[in-house]
């Protein structure tokens, strides 16, 4: 490999910053029919060329996009999403008029699952478990971003009972449910985050996740 | 924004996916002054553009450059690397022989903490803390991303005693230590993850990912 190669330009530096200020969590898809096989492939690959702790890989992929397993998938999430409404009280009404999910439109829909752990030492000594699901979400994170570099969108639906969709996926001994993923085109992207753009929530600034260290 | 400032065309695509490749979780530094202002903002608001659960932001960035930080540091990175390599057993020499941290020579240091939990009920109901975990590494994914388009290395520490730093960190109440990342200029990346280039482990194909999944 050059040395260009090996280097990023103003150009493409850019860019790079240009797909993270752009990528959103998409729950509105554009119904289509699934993605060529290379394509996926692409966007799986950047997945799996995220970083993890000791080298240890835990992500694992499985492709839902049937129509019997969207049915499926969209009953647990249905569940978890009543279950949701209740626990928030007195916002439970609002919240259900918002979409959080994009589970029937969606060009494809791929479950993440946590591997069962492997007993990486290197780097985990302390967290494991924790260390385990960071590896696991950048190897989402990559996918995200390869997926607005696609003009793909992606959501990232967290609301599901674990046991329950680790049952209907018949995970192994150990394995956990991380996310079931929404891919696929979108009618476009939004301007902001959609919690933000529907007023569920604000964002908060950058200067408000700063902390000053103190005296060393 | 226009349409083409929404589309990434084969060329933008190619540079994002080279990006996703090229990045290294990095331990070899060139010893270099601190980065200027305007670039670590950079690269913080990217890793602040980062996707969160309920929107909960819950990443928390500390500037911990200074030598007596760093000195500190390696204090407590080095207790847990001698702990990790006693867990490691028969590999416990081969381990130490490995250079695991840049805490000395890169450019800057910074803390990514995990906020005490505000409450967020939407989409982390059954799964909270793994949520906020996973929302913090998305972060990071970012930050890393960022910094290899900007030419820069960065490598996640998370070697090191989570009770030992937050109380070194003086954390409030319910914030839990997440990583130490070096960040800065270094002499070459990796072509391949460092610890398959010293033959400490293997990577594993994509095809390895994947999981066939059941009948719905």
């Amino acid at each position: 490999m050059t040395t260009s190669q090996h280097c990023f330009d103003d150009t493409e530096r850019a860019t790079i910053y240009r797909a993270i200020a752009l990528r959103r969590d998409m729950r509105h898809f554009t119904p289509s029919p699934p993605l060529p096989d290379d394509q996926l492939e692409r966007l799986l690959q950047a997945a799996h060329a995220a970083p993890s702790v000791g080298l240890m890989q835990p992500w694992r992929f499985m492709r839902l996009s049937t129509p019997p397993w969207r049915e499926r998938l969209i009953g647990i999430v249905e569940a978890e999403r009543q279950r949701t409404a209740d626990a928030l009280g007195a916002r439970g009404a609002e919240f259900l008029r918002l979409k959080v999910e994009g589970l029937r439109d969606c060009a494809e829909l791929l479950g993440v699952v946590l591997a069962p752990d492997d007993g990486t030492v290197f780097g985990r000594l302390s967290q494991p478990r924790e260390m385990a699901w960071c590896s696991a979400a950048c190897a989402v994170q990559n996918l995200w971003l390869a997926a607005r570099a696609e003009n793909l969108g992606l959501g990232w639906v967290s609301m599901f009972d674990p046991a329950q969709l680790a049952c209907a996926l018949a995970l192994p001994e150990g394995a956990e449910p991380l996310g079931l993923l929404c891919l696929g085109p979108v009618p476009r992207f939004y301007d902001q985050p959609m919690l933000e753009e529907t007023g569920w929530r604000h964002a908060r600034p950058l200067s408000e996740m700063l902390m000053a260290p103190p005296a060393p």
